[in-house]
């Protein structure tokens, strides 16, 4: 039985997803829809999501296990339904070895940010890792006028990840929302938060008016090496939250 | 007792609506006022809605069945307090069949557009349902100055069908608010929540200023129809959180 | 006992007014300042308000009566703190015999537009009070530089009340917040509701920009005639959710 | 053991933290970073503030005691993990004695402010002590480009209170939020509170337009006296809504 035991996913990691699910939708960045995956630790060539449910729904039940072309690695997972976008997520692991852990959302203050020309960048030091860029992808470039702007095959995720390019830790999604991607999943859930507080708190700056003192890339660059160890103090209080609520 | 089965409405159908009531409220689409009905499948000649309560305060036993001329079919509900703009309602079934579940409510970012200029335009995909057209309803050109703004004769609620037109899923009413109408209550639902997202997601847009990239009449459509499969997760989470608050 | 029997509340009237203070803390209107009060129906020189606590922790033991100038009538109150600003509420019922509850708050929207030049009209027809004018009270006018804001004498209560006058709902006080006034408590709650509610709907209306289609004299005076029996539905549900939440 | 005896802290004081921690998160002033101190009354070379934790998850066995170089007085603390900002607290404490309580928040609303030129000023009577002067700390003045902006060292905690000089109850620090100070527990978070509420107010007032009439010179002074008074109300409610939300 070693498929077997490959399979049987160990249960923190499953936890971790879990509370990463609902901390999302408590912290409003997901709503009924988005998706958290995890690569797997044991098999770097596999990834961990839930089926098809809401964020703030999913149980340990949920979580499946896919290979790198985002399909289900286990057969009994064949009759399920799956997130149409996973194609993101499998194909943003192929391109960046450097990445453990992948959130797509409709953040909703990083959406307008998506529909304009405004760039969104760092201003509030927890969101240092935008300094590393936040190129926007736009669907009508790839797949011309008329999709449902959704990622849904293996050719967009492709063409999405080579909009994130090696460096960026979030890609916009035109009229869509981001993907958000890091080393770690309290790192990668940390970063979709602060995307949508410093598009926050960005909107505010124009509104205030003048020009912003944003961070310069070398705070930017010092500040995402803080926050990827700072990371860890949130994480904590969220996931006790996510996995206390029931 | 032929008629009295008739009357006896399916215990499900009764608590989607009950359903819907209650998580429009939690989604803040709707407040103390609004309401929601649904065309009866069984009978598309008649709709059930709630008598005149909140909505997050309904329950089975307000919901009550009335003929497309908004009269109580049910001769036990002649001493309840109906809802005073229920001809919203009946006279849009009248005039769309292919509508069989009406949100009408105040919600709070739609109501600045409808008393300014800009056009509120699809710039979310969940949202591509606002490329069938957002009329504007001004009741003054039907009803003259001085009323109270509100749909309270069948001839308004005509005038207000007449506006909302073949195609539409929403129409905005100046001064008041909007009426969303879906080909079923989960669709209905989603679209009420995401017109409201797209207005928050637009007077941000505005702030950040400059051309808004919405999306395009073909994006707009294909995200459409893409969407009235998509409903079903929302809904999921939605029902289910309704239904279990108590 | 003629004098102790006037003297115990009636118990209704005690639990809408703890309502009321709990169910504007929820709206947010209030914070941990504001305070609510009642004219005392069988008593119309007298009105109930609580001791000083904060409005969403009122309790029926808060709750005392007090003569219109704002001196407590039962002598066991005397070692209560009060208030500091009762005189608001005293003054107010001595001007206008037609109110017969009065909120006052720092709602947290209507502040701006209390140190701005732009006036704050009806936009939703909830709020067609608005129409019946909302004057604005700057206290250095009347009490010259240098006070705290706050309406600490009769004297300033008087000059309030003066600057409300015989029609208006709201009068804003200028850096501090408003007061509003009903004929009922439920309408004044109402009306509070709604002060802030267009004070957020406006301020997204200027957000889009150009020229607001705000309700005309006409409709807003409909609009608020059948706002004082529709307040009915919303009171309904606040005042069941206050006194259900401990 | 009269050294042992020292070091254990008063009951009270260490529930009057814990209070403030949590009721600043319910507040929004915190989210998962953020740190509240109290200077030790019994020994005021001394403060308290919790070990390295979210705030709205400290607990009484979180609190450590410090002497003003920020280095734990009590050996058996010498494990737990400790804010790195800890400097901020110590800091200001040696520099003003007149301060017996620090919060330290990224205030969503403020942060905007410490990004571009307009000035925070009062324009809510509640929040007078901003007239006590708001000044910037740009970290790049002293330690140059390419830091995380935050106060890591004695010597970045030492210009911060200098900042901050010997009036103010606020200083701004550029990309990363403020330190606020005041005469007690209660009044600081009082003021941390309040900061955050007259930047969204100012921020309204900013999109409304025109100038804005903020409070005088004189208003402020006196409306800060009056709210050193005045903050033991929403304290009481704060304290005990936040030690009895277990």
């Amino acid at each position: 039985m070693p498929v077997k035991s490959q399979l049987r996913l160990p249960a923190e990691l499953v936890d971790d997803l879990v509370a990463a699910n609902r901390a999302l939708a408590r912290l409003n960045v997901v709503d009924a829809f988005g998706h958290v995956s995890l690569r797997d630790p044991r098999h770097p060539h596999r990834y961990l999501m839930s089926r098809s449910v809401a964020p703030e729904s999913v149980t340990a039940a949920d979580i499946v296990l896919y290979d790198l072309d985002s399909q289900t690695v286990d057969p009994r997972d064949d009759g399920k339904l799956h997130y149409r976008e996973r194609f993101i997520h499998g194909e943003i692991y192929k391109a960046r070895p450097d990445v453990n852990a992948v959130v797509h959302s409709h953040s909703p203050t990083v959406v307008p940010f998506t529909v304009t020309r405004a760039k969104l960048r760092p201003l509030l030091h927890n969101a240092g890792f935008l300094g590393l860029g936040v190129p926007l992808f736009e669907i009508r470039k790839t797949a011309g006028d008329g999709t449902d702007l959704m990622i849904l095959t293996p050719q967009l995720g492709q063409a999405l990840a080579r909009k994130l390019g090696p460096d960026a830790a979030v890609v916009l999604m035109r009229g869509h929302g981001d993907s958000v991607v890091g080393p770690s999943l309290p790192n990668a859930v940390f970063r979709a938060y602060y995307t949508e507080i410093n598009a926050r708190q960005q909107l505010a700056a124009i509104t205030i008016g003048g020009p912003i003192n944003f961070l310069s890339r070398a705070e930017a660059l010092t500040a995402n090496a803080a926050m990827l160890r700072a990371s860890a103090r949130p994480w904590a209080l969220w996931r006790q939250r996510a996995l206390n609520e029931d």
